[in-house]
């Protein structure tokens, strides 16, 4: 089931960030520093809101996301990531439509989900494009020369 | 003079962001919310540059930029704003070229500058092309219903 992250669930969340094998070192400290705030903070404060997909004490995936400042209706999906070993069951599916959902219902108008153009990010695309994103923004050689933003857009 | 950013700028720099005519109330509070950070951090930690054009004790202008987390050499320019008694004469040019300088030295590739597409800020884009930078993607109704987020880039 999806519920809200808990303080337990943070060392299963940067465990599958750092073996979901697309994320560099650096951006799974990064999952590592929003968790810290989500804790700290809370989601209200800090802007960062994580759920899970739990399925007993184990967790299979997780998301987070959040309101974009100084837009009226835009959420940013952070992060999502499934278990490698929980793939193809549809973990990943539930958590991108819980985290639309929670943004419909604090008046989101706009999910964006930015990513890479590299072949290591393919499934990714196919993922956001099967989910009803479309490809609405490219900045070529974004993140390094050759890997560009591909800037993901659900309206809702 | 083109010159970093004091704590005594702080007070003229917020002045300009709300006599700009061109932020909103939350613009402007993000301004001071990042000018607050720039003193208590320090640019290193917290990632934000502040730049003023200053003659003598007057700050007719400031720029504020500062690299984007996860990526090789990109740059954001977060605010760029002229006094309104001081436009027309160059200040908004060597403040962004003074930004575009910094960027490059800190390795910087891409500069980055996001803006509405709406008429009040028709002199805001016509200031970028005229810099050199192209719109390289639109996001529709980002802000708000009608008003798109245009992302201005500049290959350095």
């Amino acid at each position: 089931m999806i519920i809200t992250a808990t303080e337990a669930d943070g060392s299963q969340i940067c465990s599958i960030a750092a073996r979901a094998g697309v994320f560099s070192h650096e951006e799974v400290e990064c999952v590592a520093e929003l968790w810290e705030e989500y804790l700290t903070q809370g989601p209200k404060i800090c802007g960062y809101n994580f759920i899970v997909y739990r399925d007993g004490d184990h967790v299979l995936g997780f998301a987070c996301y959040g309101p974009r400042d100084l837009t009226e209706g835009v959420f940013d999906l952070y992060w999502i990531a499934v278990d490698p070993i929980a793939r193809c069951n549809g973990v990943g599916r539930k958590l991108l439509t819980a985290s639309e959902e929670a943004a419909r219902q604090a008046d989101g108008r706009i999910l964006i989900a930015e990513t890479s153009g590299t072949p290591l990010y393919e499934s990714t695309r196919k993922f956001y494009w099967s989910m009803g994103y479309e490809n609405e923004a490219t900045i070529k050689d974004f993140y390094a020369i050759g890997d560009d933003l591909m800037i993901f857009v659900k309206r809702m």
